[in-house]
């Protein structure tokens, strides 16, 4: 097996690192704030001191830090790609822009290495089950030397050059948050006009209105509990992501630029550390109606 | 077991009359056009030359009649419903208007008969195979009057009174408009920033961002296979009577009525017979792009 670095031992690198040792390779993981690093010592992991430590003669990088500016600085102004053996595999799979996405690859590759970008959907659970939908952009031989590494963290899909990997998260994030508000509106036609929201739910799974979001975020809807899952301030900083991306494409959305709406306002209205499914509250607000009340 | 008339025996209409005569109903049939009807006699069907003339006798009156003014004109104006035996139960079955479905049950009721409205989900195939999503509306002793014969046709839920049935199925049907819609963005985002728009779509299924339009309906964008399936000028005829039902109720649903802008604008372009998927058409069409070709 091979020696894999861990850079970033958050709630999803955590695990992550954890899967990667459990499908036997040797896995050296660093972490900005140490001590969640060094918990990690204690199921067999090796901790390195600095992130340039831990890449040191390893055959594959894994990139779980938190976000785009923290990725660029300390892998490309920190040194730590330039610091990868030439051969190796870099994985960058934080979400982050689509460009620098495109850079940290292209700066992986100018050494001899491979790279692939991929985030990732399926949350802390996802992680730790190692089921994790895995969304890889790069080349052909970029996922091939990268795939045996993702199968063992979840299910890795190959959606096309780089950046093709960020670009499918953000198209799954806007599909995320259309949905949710496209069930809000529909519970809420159906509260509004005399019907019972929860029988109409449990009626509408199986059929064509059927999704995850239905299932799941409708049930936080009808009992109003919001807490988060997923906050509402970092669904509206994706879809603003996924918009700019659009406009780069010259594209318009005029659906997606409509839920960009509803989560901006939910959000100067005080709802950006609620959960996601909360935009219900904000179209009730909207419509003169009184806050749904939380059940006990 | 029980005599059953069923009014309208179209492309839906049929299979659950036949679906009625397999659980061990003597069921009758009667259909404006006679042809339909009379090829159910050939499955051991009576076939009536009058409305009137179905329900006399019956027990239970199913209609899956073409639309409100027809149920209107035909159960109430052409004195049907009057014509059903006291203690009997009336099921309109067919996608009717909110306030509609709720003065044919009440004009039912008025006879000493229950009543439900309770239209379905699933389309020709659920109704062959028995597995439609019925939505009934009516009081606890109307449903539970209504669900043995609305079993032999499906999975019934109780919604709620009177006109409940309608307003789940409107609501099912902006989901399905909105969520439409929404993948039709997250595709061409994904195919615009340069992705694989069908390795993305694989990559999100069984995600958060998973949906029956996502697998159904993302094959058919994808494929550019436009043929319905659900034409698009019903699905705007859906989504007006759903924004209308909710405006008599005081709400605005802004991401549906954007949605409704789309589907208007689609069929104002020539798009009203093709599928309502098509609409990721009216998106590329708003942006510049090109149409998806037929891959035949």
């Amino acid at each position: 097996m091979a020696r894999v670095a861990v850079l970033g031992t958050g709630i999803m690198g955590a695990p992550m690192a954890l899967n990667l040792a459990k499908a036997g390779h040797e896995v050296t993981v660093w972490n900005r704030s140490a001590d969640k690093a060094e918990r990690l010592a204690d199921h067999g992991l090796a901790v390195a001191s600095t992130a340039k430590g831990a890449v040191e003669g390893a055959d594959a990088l894994v990139s779980m830090l938190s976000d785009g500016p923290v990725s660029e600085e300390l892998l490309l102004g920190g040194g730590v790609i330039a610091a990868v053996p030439s051969g190796a595999v870099v994985m960058v799979m934080s979400s982050i822009p689509v460009n620098t996405a495109r850079r940290l690859s292209e700066a992986a590759r100018a050494g001899g290495r491979t790279a692939v970008d991929a985030p990732v959907s399926g949350g802390e659970k996802g992680a730790i089950e190692g089921t994790l939908a895995i969304m890889a952009g790069g080349g052909e031989a970029d996922f091939a030397a990268a795939k045996p590494y993702l199968e063992a963290m979840g299910r890795a899909t190959h959606v096309g050059p780089d950046g093709a990997g960020q670009l499918a998260k953000l198209a799954n994030q806007l599909i995320v948050a259309n949905t949710i508000a496209t069930v809000s509106e529909a519970l809420l036609l159906a509260e509004r006009g005399g019907a019972d929201p929860a029988a109409v739910r449990e009626a509408l799974l199986g059929g064509f209105a059927d999704s995850t979001i239905l299932r799941q975020h409708g049930l936080r809807m009808l009992s109003g509990d919001f807490v988060p899952g997923g906050p509402a301030k970092y669904q509206l900083k994706d879809i603003r992501t996924a918009l700019a991306s659009a406009a780069e494409a010259k594209l318009e959305l005029p659906v997606s630029e409509m839920v960009c709406e509803l989560f901006t306002s939910m959000i100067e209205h005080g709802g950006g550390d609620t959960d996601h499914s909360g935009v219900i509250e904000e179209i009730r607000r909207r419509n003169g109606l009184p806050q749904s009340t939380l059940t006990d």
